[in-house]
């Protein structure tokens, strides 16, 4: 079909989400080693990552091609960000060259932003994401930013399609959990409109000042009227378990407080009960699967239980990340094209 | 025509440029990417680098080879440079070790070594990278060094062919740009040379104190004549600038005071009007162009309104750093060898 | 042959030790650029490494595939290693998930170990390692251990046999050198055995107190009994380096005081004569070699002038890194699996 930007399955027809999950399992099954030769993916992380980090360099790999990573903890001159400034400091290089320098080399580059975390509507917007976006002419991959994660839904999706979760009336459930630290909002709002997008019913559980912003919920409602699915939201953890196919944990920062390290701080220091367990599965189908996005703190957002038992498919989540990426830069830079 | 070396820009003849030009050219309108399959190209970095990094990394994927990256920040034993010591600090690997360990494992080798900066006759006669070279069975790239940087030549003449600056009558102006910090000669000197070298009327403009060493100017003046071109110096920007087809930004430290960085410092603390803006090419040629190596400091060496303006031509210079590399790698390792 | 694991000489029968040997041999001469297009190798540092990194990266690259690497001191969440722990403190993963996700993304796994060298017991038993892999689905290499380093041994084999060092007679010293802190068995370990697997008369030469234990000790003497060789230990150097083919040097801990730092620390500091020279080599062969793994510490475990004389094979050595990794790749995931 051709991609020129994946940056959010929202600007996706399902259709084309298919043709990609299609292609995915193509790749998976039939290897395609020289589809990709002689080809380049730049990669520019501006903020921790290693299934981001590894799965799009195998990605590359199994396809034929190749990529090169830069990181602002590498060896290179500092990155400044700000607009406008006199670059009088530590920082010896600005963004504006950086990005279409490093893009010049790639026939694509995926970038992985930061979430300022400051200002909760200049994240809604992906403001960042977007100054960066702007700079850059070759073809783009969102590898996460403040508000999207377009490549960790598209491997759930490809996940949940093998667990044959059903698309018409399969729950899946959002669920809160504890974290030392405020998280953003890109993996709880991409995954919303996935599962949304995908068909399902979707409950969002959340403790009081951790709803997800009405923006983000209001888009996921238009998907899944579009698809047959639903969306909903409560704090009531019991009832929101009720018959899930899925329970999704996920950490977030306060929305209510957002930007607002203390008061996000004081305002989840009793929840640290938020923590999936068997016990949370009690009301839930027999066969229903944990799935996370990882990384996931042991002990803290779920437990080593959960995680080492049969209910988890977080391993199969990642390695689905690659399969997924392959398609994107098939249809971005290869035969797809 | 096979190459062992690519370490300086004179050590090559006119006629060798312009096949490496062509065939640069050639590799970027009709890819080969089969040409270096199963090469390896060993990437050392003594010191930090972006596009260099990136480059290189690229250039082999789109020919099909693979290249490894080692520098001294990563996780390995710490690298001791001095030679005849006992080592029983903090360093658990010698250069001495560690060049020939890398070099063989790749087709060839390149590294980019530091500038000492601390005796102005020694990096003239490129001591550490000398040291270094010695070292090396395999052939060698020079990915900047205290006082070369054929890479960063060859993209420059390159882009100044594609921009239709003529070679005979073109007007270049080396301009030192103000820089909070005493950078290396390695640009300025090769930048110098390269434009002497491909007939141009080159004129270095610098402060009282930051003229370029005798040696360098006498090499670049012998290059001129055997071009047809020529090699003035001024401290008068006003005149330097007058008819300029292009203005290639650089900093670098004081001569006068070389490796006294207080003194230095001292020199250049009311230098911070060498900054090109708009007004400097008043009388420029209308369609006269800002060239500068990257990375450069917004506000400081360059302001933001030539970057983002037509003028500048530095993502175009960086690119042409990946295909002018691809073409040396493939007469180093590749067909053409 | 098809190799599973690649963990320990001791593991494979002295014929496919042979065919490894032969394949890497004919891989060195005939380059198969594409045995392995369209592979992946996942390779995962826990300790520093320089011939490690970069041997087996090059290694891929020559059979057409491709590799990446991720380690703690890279830009990813920190590295919980502990099991049944809350994870409330810095690190954001567990090994636990990182290595199945790294994995899953490769045809194969290489992981960098470390040592925790605070029990001896667990250290033989290679605890730490076998925790790890038990985690692995896919083929994995021991790219170093506690107590292996099965990579070092396969490189310095085919070093010996291009020396031509008789199997059968060929008088193999592995001499203890002394070195600023406690390092781990692995090499030692590791060494012995390949001497005594390949038929070799070995003498262990070390301080009082550096004995390796008995474990591998009698390991190695079932292989000398099986191969024809021998295994000796001494702490006589003039009796131990007497018609020495090789004098393989290599640094260790106190088996004495295993993990107790102030008593190793004691026990070793009046032997900094425990170093390499060619007075040692009076009664050794003429043509006597002088081996070591690298890194080594110059002027402390031996003399500059034995590192950059005739006798050094090191350089040799680590190439051979490559070579053997490319063998054993080949019947791990390419044609001969």
């Amino acid at each position: 079909m051709g991609l020129k930007v994946f940056n959010d399955l929202a600007e996706l027809e399902p259709a084309q989400v298919d043709a990609l999950l299609k292609l995915a399992r193509r790749l998976q099954d039939s290897p395609e080693p020289r589809a990709l030769e002689g080809k380049v993916l730049a990669l520019l992380f501006l903020s921790p990552s290693l299934r981001t980090l590894s799965s799009f360099q195998a990605a590359m790999a199994r396809l034929g091609g190749g990529a090169f990573v830069i990181s602002p903890d590498m060896s290179i001159h500092g990155l400044e960000t700000r607009d406008g400034i006199v670059m009088d400091g530590v920082a010896a290089e600005h963004l504006r060259e950086a990005i279409p320098v490093i893009s010049s080399y790639g026939d694509a580059l995926g970038i992985r932003a930061f979430a300022a975390r400051e200002n909760l509507e200049d994240d809604l917007a992906d403001k960042q994401f977007g100054r960066m976006r702007d700079l850059v002419k070759v073809p783009l991959i969102n590898m996460e930013s403040a508000i999207q994660h377009p490549c960790q839904s598209l491997a759930d999706w490809k996940t949940l399609d093998e667990l044959k979760v059903p698309r018409q009336g399969g729950k899946f459930v959002l669920s809160w959990s504890w974290h030392p630290k405020a998280l953003p909002l890109a993996v709880p709002s991409a995954t919303l409109h996935m599962a949304a997008m995908r068909g399902m019913d979707v409950t969002v559980v959340r403790p009081d000042g951790f709803e997800l912003p009405p923006a983000i919920m209001d888009k996921a409602r238009r998907a899944a009227a579009a698809s047959g699915g639903s969306v909903t939201e409560t704090s009531d953890r019991r009832q929101a378990y009720e018959g899930a196919h899925i329970i999704y944990a996920k950490e977030w920062s306060s929305t209510k407080h957002y930007g607002d390290r203390v008061a996000d701080q004081k305002l989840r220091e009793n929840l640290q009960d938020w923590i999936v367990d068997e016990p949370s599965f009690a009301t839930a189908r027999p066969d229903a699967r944990f799935m996370h996005c990882l990384p996931v703190r042991r002990g803290v957002a779920v437990t080593d239980r959960i995680l080492d038992g049969p209910r988890s498919v977080v391993i199969q989540e990642a390695q689905n990340r690659m399969w997924g990426q392959m398609a994107v830069l098939y249809q971005m830079i290869g035969p797809g094209a």
